[in-house]
């Protein structure tokens, strides 16, 4: 028997659109992957009477339930007081708290309030997850059932979720069977196209879910599989991973829930290379993608961001006539700038993008969305045309994956430089 | 009588943590702004019975409701299908949803597939909005309530919503007086610390409400008033931000919603002033953040990522010996970027970063975390320290964010530059 597990979002910032949630994906992420079918996320205002009907509902059909949010020090979190009312389990001070609190606040020589102390009061009988001033999480358990209140502050939210409750739920419904999940990130590729290529692997087996999810510039093919045995499920999961790389190739970007940059960074390791960017349109987007893993500095060696005209000549040798008549986006000024990256550099790649992110800035020749994408290699060199669909931070997202995407199929099979 | 709005998402992506949703926060912001209370979103997966129940039970609740996903053409699409079931409608084909359908496949060089031809069935009596062969979203009354049904790409859904959904709301409930709001976008103040500041402009007075809420590494606050009409709800505003002007001072980054780097940008351009950039640690976030502005090139000159020491000295002239000596992470070493890329790009600005983002790097004098900022201007050149707390991502965009709001303080005030 599947746990079921209801998430409840609460605050006003979820409901007017003020804050895009992260917690309660973030907690249904890590249930599903341990096992536990999460079936409702709910988010509601910090009003008495939502939170109250909510707290009611999902005690009625789910098993446990996970609250985030209203447990700050503001006027508008009021959760603590309704769960009191609800379950019926006056308010009580928590001394131990409430000197934490303190120690806090002089520490960080803020004086003290009444409204810091309210984050002391927790409904009795309740137990307190790790007590950490800055927000406090705690649990109770209602007719057999666990009710876990959480802190929205995400770091804090997450470190709860990971620490004590996965824990707690893993010990206490250890559950039927193994389930493995295998994600695989592509590009390239629309989703219906994804799912023709793919849709026979689960007809007819119950053991077997695919799932597909766009998430821009990706799309994520998810890929569940329970066994009896953690053994035979990987085992499954081996067999279909050869049938779907067969069948989606190199549309694969990782196969382990890597980035992007995480792949370049791996492969740009394992060939002891160095690569350097010069960037127009992208104005710093790969440098700081590339840059988001740790230890990008043994591959990464330096990149310019050349947003004028003078700046690509000066900096990366783009000859001026040149620039005045192929014009800034062009295969020849990409070219210059590959070329000047990677010799200044002395980088064994040099990557460049030119393009028109627009909303302004587009002609009929080169209408918004043109970008030049440009690399140079040890074997040679090559700029290729792309004209992007969207806003100018979409234009700005797809200029950089699809430049990075194409560093990876390089550096995985020279002869993508010339048939990106 | 305010309209109470529910929103439904569907999809496995969503209750599995796949995806974080960006589709019901929009339409609830933009729902919110326009007047609408939304008092619920909620979401459940692809099976029928999770739909039909979160269907039937907005209904009973809600005045008008909006369902975003699950129309797409993969097979664990089935909102359509429930709609046909709950609503009593059977499925029809819309015969210009079909060949629209079909001449986009044609276009785009994709085989035709009966998967596809399901996007094109249809319960009966609904309108289509604006007929598009990607995704499309339709509408029904029931009871007198409206259903939108709208597709879960992003893009998609917002235009969906803002063209035909908000417009058709608006007209059918003009709703009682007028509702303004204000969006402060604040750094530096906990979120208790701008409550405490603020909380006796809401106390007594019912036709305001103020807003907290945390967004790393902003804390926004936002001001809403209702009134009879337009003007006087404009003047009260005025009245209040005079107040939280004088008590959130510097603090506040913007007033219309404005992001830092769109503040940075208009005050660049009031001065005529140009920036250039030096960055370490941040990898390019400063230059990305500047660029994802229309017309940055008209301030934003050049950037220049130096992520290895080679580079510092290279590029920027950092003497080697201030390398060797003070280290890549010190108070010289961003000084002479700041002030090598001020002279370099012959900008008025130049900023610089190097710091030590994690999470390995770290030492005892240097811990992970520790950052150096460095502004050379005009009027001077200054290196500041910090110490920010967080994993690589979070020390990166605080890094990238504090220099960003040095700079906007010092362009408003120069004697921020000694102390920023």
């Amino acid at each position: 028997m599947e746990l079921r597990v209801e998430i409840i979002g609460i605050g006003n910032e979820l409901i007017t659109g003020r804050i895009f949630d992260r917690n309660a994906g973030y907690a249904a992420g890590r249930l599903h992957s341990n096992g536990f079918k999460v079936t409702r996320i709910l988010f509601i205002g910090d009003y008495p009477q939502a939170i109250r009907t909510a707290l009611k509902e999902a005690q009625k059909r789910a098993d446990a339930v996970l609250v985030t949010g209203g447990l700050g020090g503001t006027l508008d979190d009021i959760t603590v007081e309704v769960v009191s009312h609800v379950f019926n389990r006056p308010l009580v001070l928590h001394p131990e708290l409430e000197s934490q609190l303190k120690r806090f606040l002089k520490k960080s020589s803020i004086p003290w309030d009444p409204l810091f102390e309210k984050m002391a009061w927790l409904p009795e009988g309740v137990e307190l997850f790790h007590p950490r001033p800055k927000a406090c999480g705690f649990f109770l358990e209602e007719k057999g059932k666990p009710f876990f209140f959480l802190p929205g502050v995400p770091a804090e939210m997450r470190r709860l979720l990971d620490r004590c409750i996965i824990p707690y739920l893993l010990h206490r419904h250890p559950g039927p069977g193994v389930l493995k999940q295998r994600i695989y990130k592509t590009f390239g590729l629309l989703e219906p196209e994804i799912n023709q290529r793919l849709k026979d692997l689960e007809s007819g087996d119950k053991t077997v879910q695919l799932g597909f999810y766009p998430n821009f510039p990706e799309n994520h093919l998810t890929v569940l599989v329970r066994a009896e045995k953690a053994l035979s499920a990987e085992r499954k999961l081996d067999k279909l991973e050869r049938v779907i790389e067969e069948r989606l190739g190199p549309y694969i970007i990782s196969k382990n829930d890597q980035t992007l940059e995480q792949v370049v960074g791996e492969l740009l390791l394992q060939k002891k290379w160095t690569l350097s960017t010069a960037e127009s349109c992208t104005g710093g987007l790969i440098g700081h993608r590339l840059t988001s893993c740790p230890g990008s500095s043994a591959y990464f060696d330096r990149g310019i961001i050349t947003y004028s005209n003078r700046a690509k000549t000066e900096m990366l040798g783009v000859p001026k006539n040149v620039l005045r008549q192929a014009g800034a986006v062009s295969r020849e000024t990409a070219l210059f700038m590959a070329r000047g990256i990677r010799k200044i550099s002395k980088s064994n790649l040099g990557l460049a993008v030119t393009g028109i992110a627009g909303p302004g800035g587009g002609s009929p020749e080169k209408p918004v969305g043109t970008v030049w994408i440009a690399l140079s290699s040890p074997k040679g060199e090559r700029a290729v045309h792309y004209l992007f669909d969207g806003r100018r931070e979409q234009v700005k997202i797809l200029s950089a994956y699809t430049a990075l995407n194409w560093v990876r199929r390089v550096l995985s099979d020279d002869s993508c430089l010339f048939s990106p």
